[in-house]
């Protein structure tokens, strides 16, 4: 039988009555979005210490932005058993050192006959951010210590051919290429190998940022993959819909990248995680170009290559764009919070929520340290604010006999038709209120959404006065999860002491997302360094070591940050030698150069 | 740093609260269970002509058993324009041809080491019954045609270890294994390659049908791949959960063949199609086994193979166990069914429903032909159910004005508790109501449901009468799914004219699953072939073009059946050379000598 040749989607047409949708290019970034290369996050916001010696956040981007919290140092002396010192700064000399660059003429060459010098940029700061996500080891090392193998170039494609042209000529000219998006990884898997000896090449994406279509009849649009977080959101806001896709990193992280690292949204509750939202992808491999004559809603047509790549983080090629699903905005959104006597009472509680309502988008619970942290986190109130603060912490305490030092939080987000919020308000309440929870009302969990934006500068704010701090995440089942905060806790403290290391560790958990079968818990870890020889490695070995302990307890390797190289050595821990065996075997035959040379998840196969 | 080994996971104990179940090895198949080797099904039922030139199911095992359809024979000679004469049988002489079976003496003393001699079947129909799945062609060949290649022994391991010791002796001795479930595949996906010069094994898993373990609080079940759908919905329900995966096969296909095909199932609304219901697999490979140290809720890991296993059509290799949800028992179940003047405003319908409302476990709309056949299939009524029916036909057509031949009909399954049926209901009807639909009862639901099961059998009986009939499916966004079905419709009429066939071809669509980006399309197509020589090719070459224009459509290869080697001529149309390339690289990495011999999706690497 005869059949006829592929041929590429074709590009669909705008329709008069705005059921297809061909927005415009994006504008380009404003200087008001400019990024920091040496730090988390935007240019203009910082945490900082004011001349009464209380933290602040600078700027005013942020809903917590310019206001002062005078409780959070006094909360961290005593938390972590410190004298700390806002003069005593361990001032960063970043960069420490840029490696000089290793040009390979011939790829140089090639390139140059399809990019323009503006889409090539070998500035020292700008590859040594190319060179690292945001670990504690590498914000360390770019400023302490040592990052060592950086990119040697930045090359910024604008399209889908110059990306296959860039993979041939690599291909050609033995470059190793790691795809860039956000650069907000936290698994090292930006971080270039020392031993490599090729020139390597980041591949920035974000200039590859339009939504190319988007379908409201079939709710679909098709986006390029260095599009960032916040531009989709907006540029979807729009025209009415939503990817509904919220990772904590969404200001920068990229669609290429949520899809290279299967992310998940802080709102997966209802719109689903990146593997439930994303229909089909395009992507340059060594071989060619992975694509589809089109995408249905759902598909039975053998071995899925598409399927692989979520999770693939750089070592089988370059997302360039994707087919999502959008949804219509959601009616209302309405946030909403519960106080729990203790974390096995909203532990119960999120249980018997996912047995039996549909939960809002977003349920988070906080263990004690962390709802404490967020009382430390917050500005002075004044005037009537205050009073009101302080009559409704005696209530809790005092009326409610509620322990300031067991009580947890849970904050919530509700989206959808004013019915189905309604409905499920409802249920949350009445079965909260069985758990011994009390309604904290809509301020509280907004204020707890917002502040995951904010609190993302804290960490490199605390590195200026040796406090060394990271999460690390896990799933787990229902029936395990309680164990394992408790075991990590305890195994964090232990080894903290055994060590003589100065004061107490922070060590605090939350679960952020709830399935039928478990959860996803999400934890905090930070010591105070000062007189401590490379904290880096000190924390990277607890950080090992808890993760063991999470192994341990039934907890997985990762439930949405990955592999990459930070925690690849236990991957022959959890998978089985026939496993790790055929995972080289199809690295080697969809990338027999290692063009995609990241070399995430024991991939490195020269 | 160090890590520990990889260790298989534990099995669970039971515990004595019931939250964790081991239960028993089913029983041995009853006779009553006996299948048929040479037609679909029980050997206890099957459509027959009785005396009076009627059609009626023999048997007692369905709703419509023993029950005369006196509508039936009439309906088909006025819809195909013949006189089919009950008399003139067109006699099958099955089995046509059964081949000798060559024997690797090397593979067949490997294996007599681990297996018993019950546990090795070398009779001719049992080797010709797992040679073939369920297309018309295969059926048409065993019964009037010649088969061709067929496995050489068919072998029933009863482990995992026998699986991965009849995999090393296939790799050493050179023999191809063909994993064998249900034999209810439609892609002749089961069929042996006419080439194949080695013995050919087939894996024959029932016999590893047993639920592992229950673990009730975490919502999942562990269960091994050979375990039938019929089996596995029985044995859950005693401990009072379900797995929800319901396909029209459930009577017969099995877990593994359900993960190998990527199967969906009825109730996909409430409980997903088998990608989301399956959270974990082993698999025994040529490399060795796939098996992770545990699985959890959700994981970022990396590549993730198990991804590979849905829809890998027995080419990777077998899949020995999986790790699956389970829900509770709904609370309660109730069937619904809607009549609309037209398949426009019942399409109009489920789009609005699937925008607006949480869709029952279960929505399907049949377009009117097929509607008329369901009529033609009842069973004469009598008495008051006469007169009922009667009264209801002229409220239809005469006060509503539905057109009889334009009419169509949506049968409903709600699952769940009380309140969200009750809730469902209620949003369902409402929409329907403004799309001119029609409440039309909970019995003509159940009936439409139940007629999947029994309607099963008309095929084999069909072919009888010089009919042939097959069903093929696909999946198609919303704006494109009308026009698909009058296309392929349309398409397939013409082409029936222009080679002068006999009467006319029966064609008809139904909507079998919606998805918010659009649906699954499923159509009949058959033909009455007396005095056409080879119609099981003319029935192939008709389907070719069905498939051609459900592409040109905008629809899918297949939504659920699959590729096999039925539409594996199709796949380089949908997509790219290099998804080709690759797709057969990996095949050579994960199984380079081939011992997965099936061949599908031109997966033929020797």
């Amino acid at each position: 039988m005869s059949t006829k040749e592929f041929q590429k989607p074709p590009a669909p047409k705008a329709a008069s009555d705005g059921s297809m949708i061909i927005p415009d290019a994006p504008p380009p970034p404003s200087p008001a979005e400019a990024e920091s290369l040496d730090v988390w996050g935007f240019r203009d916001t910082r945490f900082e210490i004011n001349e009464k010696d209380r933290a602040i956040i600078r700027g005013n981007r942020y809903e917590h932005s310019g206001k002062e919290m005078p409780r959070l140092l006094p909360w961290i002396r005593e938390t972590l058993k410190i004298d700390l010192d806002s003069r005593d700064i361990f001032q960063p000399s970043y960069p420490t050192t840029i490696p000089e660059a290793f040009l390979s003429q011939g790829f140089m060459s090639a390139i140059r006959e399809f990019l323009s010098p503006g889409q090539l940029e070998s500035n020292g700061e700008v590859r040594m951010r190319h060179g690292h996500g945001h670990t504690q080891e590498e914000m360390y090392a770019i400023k302490y210590g040592q990052l060592g193998r950086i990119p040697d170039l930045v090359v910024y494609p604008e399209n889908e051919e110059q990306v296959a042209r860039l993979v041939e000529a690599a291909k050609k000219h033995d470059v190793s290429l790691i795809p860039y998006g956000g650069g907000t990884n936290v698994t090292d898997a930006l971080r270039c190998h020392s031993h490599e000896k090729r020139m390597i090449a980041s591949i920035d994406m974000t200039r590859m940022n339009r939504i190319l279509w988007i379908d409201k009849k079939n709710q679909l649009a098709c986006i390029q993959a260095g599009a960032v977080g916040r531009h989709i959101m907006s540029e979807l806001r729009k025209y009415g819909v939503t990817m509904g896709h919220e990772p904590d990193s969404v200001e920068f992280s990229t669609l290429g990248g949520w899809i290279a690292t299967n992310a998940s949204g802080m709102k997966k509750n209802r719109y689903g995680n990146i593997e439930d939202i994303v229909l089909d992808v395009t992507v340059a491999t060594a071989a060619g170009v992975l694509q589809r004559a089109g995408c249905s809603p759902r598909e039975s047509i053998g071995l899925d290559l598409r399927r692989l790549m979520f999770g693939s983080e750089g070592t089988l090629g370059i997302v360039t764009s994707a087919v999502v699903k959008v949804f219509p905005l959601p009616e209302i959104q309405e946030y909403g919070s519960v106080l729990f006597p203790t974390f096995e009472d909203g532990f119960a509680f999120m249980y018997d929520l996912s047995r039996e309502a549909v939960p809002p988008a977003s349920v988070r619970l906080v263990d004690n340290l962390q709802f404490q942290f967020g009382l430390a986190l917050k500005s002075a109130s004044t005037g009537l604010g205050k009073v009101k603060s302080q009559l409704e912490r005696l209530f809790v305490t005092k009326i409610k006999g509620f322990d300031p030092f067991k009580m947890v939080a849970c904050t919530l987000v509700f989206e959808g038709s004013r019915q189905e919020v309604a409905l499920q308000q409802s249920d949350l309440y009445r079965i909260a209120a069985r758990h011994r929870g009390m309604k904290a009302g809509g301020e509280n969990g907004r204020r707890g959404y917002q502040l995951t934006y904010s609190i993302a500068y804290i960490r490199d704010f605390l590195m200026n006065y040796y406090i060394i701090a990271e999460s690390f995440e896990t799933s787990v089942s229902w029936t395990d999860a309680l164990r394992l905060c408790e075991n990590v806790k305890h195994r964090l403290h232990l080894e903290y002491s055994r060590r003589n290391l100065p004061g107490k560790p922070f060590v605090t958990a939350r679960v952020t997302q709830l399935y039928r079968t478990g959860v996803c818990i999400y934890f905090y870890f930070g010591f105070y360094f000062k007189g401590v020889a490379n904290p880096q490695d000190v924390y990277l070995e607890l950080e090992n070591i808890a993760r063991d302990e999470i192994l341990n307890s039934g907890g997985s390797l990762s439930h949405h940050h990955g592999v990459g190289k930070l925690r690849r050595a236990f991957l022959p821990r959890i998978l089985s030698p026939a496993t790790l065996t055929l995972k080289r075997e199809l690295k080697k035959s969809l990338d027999p150069s290692d063009v995609f040379g990241a070399g995430n998840q024991d991939l490195d196969i020269r």
